[in-house]
């Protein structure tokens, strides 16, 4: 933690703990980069995936982004997972329940050839987990065209909500229904490839995906 | 669209007409909003609304980002829908399906009290439209704790993917499953607040919540 990620507003909402940054970091699917060319702030969606105490971004050695990225300018990597709307008897009131991280530094381009393929590994099973095994591995003509960056957690912090509405006493006796209502990223049914054999199942990877619930409906 | 917001990489999956770019910004619940303090990019979530050719963001006259953005500084407000995992029988043609805005522009602060009022009502249905008939609206403290700020939509892009993997030819016949994971955030059911009168019911509008598709279990 340093000055420039501690949350100030509302500070019983932040957290410096790696347990809490590396759960939140984990279970979001996306991140958002944050990156300045020409004193224009940038912000672009992109896969990461965290190895212990680093960050890893990766795409194509034509990506502007990753151009820019792995100049050494700052960057900000932001994660967010939405958990509920939190409907309050006021509009004043009114909330998200989340889960955020924000990671401040700079981004190194890997090279060494190990740790590339090593990154690409952990980027897939971030994704997905169990993938990795199942599919053809990157060639080296694949490899050459792909860029990959790394980036420590030295500076990061998590911001987060839960919980229901925080009303006025004033307003707790008015008759408006307040409450919470949870939000959930949620996979829906596997869509087969049309040119998949008949006797190649959805792996059970796919249908149990990380993030399905187990009772989840919808998941297969 | 301008230079600093056309897709260059990939084209065919930018798109610059409005009606693309308004579908993406009123589906998504939350923007992330870039800027620049001391060189450093920070990138926050936060929630959105469009009102016609205006993007509305809100919150605290204590926050330091509504503090900085009022200021006129450059700043990129970019939204993302997760569609979907994208999964080709090679590590390396593997992607997600998405729908991202861009947005570039300046914010400014929203002084005129009836303007000010219009936004929250507008941020309000667009988190969870029929919610703002049935609460109490905000009093004149309130209203003096809140800043609204204003950013145009003159210079702004989508991109997005959609569709199953795309693998090389001589991949198909590998014995791997390929195919795509569809997501989506999905309204769960609803949690009550414990004081709420038994006679008060979940309203329509949050059992039937704008995200809830008609035929998804678990909305109520």
């Amino acid at each position: 933690m340093t000055p420039r990620v501690q949350v100030r507003r509302l500070p019983e909402r932040g957290a410096y703990d790696r347990e809490a940054i590396d759960a939140i970091l984990d279970e979001a699917l996306i991140c958002h980069v944050g990156f300045v060319v020409d004193g224009q702030p940038y912000v672009i969606p992109t896969i990461h995936a965290r190895d212990g105490d680093r960050l890893y971004l990766h795409g194509s050695t034509a990506s502007r982004m990753l151009r820019t990225l792995e100049g050494g300018t700052p960057i900000c990597v932001t994660v967010t997972i939405q958990d509920g709307l939190v409907l309050a008897r006021s509009a004043f009131h009114h909330s998200m329940n989340y889960r955020s991280v924000v990671v401040l530094g700079t981004a190194v381009e890997v090279d060494d050839p190990r740790e590339r393929l090593h990154a690409l590994e952990v980027i897939s099973q971030h994704v997905t987990p169990g993938r990795w095994n199942d599919v053809r591995r990157p060639s080296d003509v694949e490899l050459r065209q792909t860029r990959i960056l790394r980036i420590g957690l030295d500076e990061a912090s998590a911001k987060m909500r839960s919980g229901g509405p925080k009303d006025d006493e004033e307003d707790v006796a008015l008759p408006v229904w307040a409450g919470v209502l949870p939000l959930r990223l949620v996979p829906q049914e596997a869509v087969t490839e049309e040119r998949v054999p008949e006797d190649v199942p959805v792996p059970e990877y796919v249908r149990h995906h990380r993030l399905a619930a187990p009772d989840q409906p919808g998941t297969g």
